[in-house]
């Protein structure tokens, strides 16, 4: 939502502490209202349905999600780039947690809500712009290895984090790890072999 | 559950049905009863509660999962194998389709129940020791490159599965998309440079 205003920013962040302690299915609507200190009309005004609240709460957790991640043009190497971009996923703050809660809540949610699906695939689309165009910068300036798929490898790079992020938030591995791990396979998809440089 | 009667398989198997289509938070004893065809008592007799019910679920899930695997010793590279183990979650037949809808939901519902956690764990341990060692065995036979570390490999490529399931289930990549990055990654990760072979 480009031109929001202060009051569906004040919802949409109560929505994305809703589902990050409650989970999607766990949402009510009221409880929204209630801990964004509004009355439940207003909701439905701004989102029209339950599902029009979880779809808009998605795409405030992206657009938070991408105003963390570093900007082009501030120095980074491509490949450095591209691994600050994922580990900004597995950031230590609550807001960070909460916002990978609501992705992967969303994901999981639409194996049996397929109308949440289309905002789902334009968010993970975008995701993976990102990344591969940080890795084509990373070819142009010599940090990545020239015959990259980088389309390719930001799709996987993107589904690591999403699967480490999954496990992280069960509490199957610490976050250090989760950290660890997507280094290590940012350096073994992207590194130049030691005889093409 | 290592020596389970017909009857408990023919339970779990309905819960496997239940949960890939209502998933794990929609998934109701009475339901899952009337589709194995016995009474409720008998499902709270051989499991206590319903998280007891969806720990057997995922347990029998993956036992189900781990039967499609490829065994060692049947001719395959240890490279070869591994790929097959992996891929072999993404099989095109509803069983397999079914098994993964409930390994994600397990995990997605361990965010919110601690009580899932230590099952989940235990699972995700086995299946990374089996891919570990399907790597260290093709470090013996040179169809995985020597420098390898195997347990951080496996850790990341089970957790692209899971990221890449999770995309597919929820309609968001085409199944043979995710079955060409598996591939693509297992070449990247382990295949020998030409120079060191």
């Amino acid at each position: 939502m480009r031109h929001m205003t202060d009051r569906q920013r004040t919802i949409l962040d109560a929505a994305i502490g809703v589902i990050a302690r409650d989970g999607v299915r766990g949402l009510r609507v009221e409880r929204v209202a209630e801990e964004a200190g509004v009355a439940v009309s207003l909701l439905y005004y701004y989102f029209r349905s339950r599902n029009g609240l979880v779809r808009a709460t998605l795409e405030h957790a992206n657009e938070r999600a991408a105003a963390a991640a570093p900007a082009q043009g501030d120095g980074m190497s491509g490949r450095d780039r591209v691994e600050a971009t994922l580990l900004a996923d597995f950031g230590a703050d609550a807001e960070t947690r909460d916002t990978s809660v609501v992705w992967g809540e969303v994901l999981a949610s639409a194996v049996f809500q397929p109308d949440l699906r289309e905002q789902l695939r334009a968010a993970a689309a975008n995701w993976t712009d990102l990344v591969a165009s940080a890795i084509e910068e990373g070819v142009a300036d010599g940090s990545v290895r020239a015959d990259v798929d980088a389309r390719a490898c930001a799709e996987r790079l993107t589904a690591l984090v999403e699967g480490l992020s999954a496990r992280w938030l069960a509490g199957l591995i610490e976050r250090e790890r989760a950290r660890e791990l997507v280094t290590a396979a940012v350096l073994s998809e992207l590194r130049p072999s030691p005889a093409a440089r």
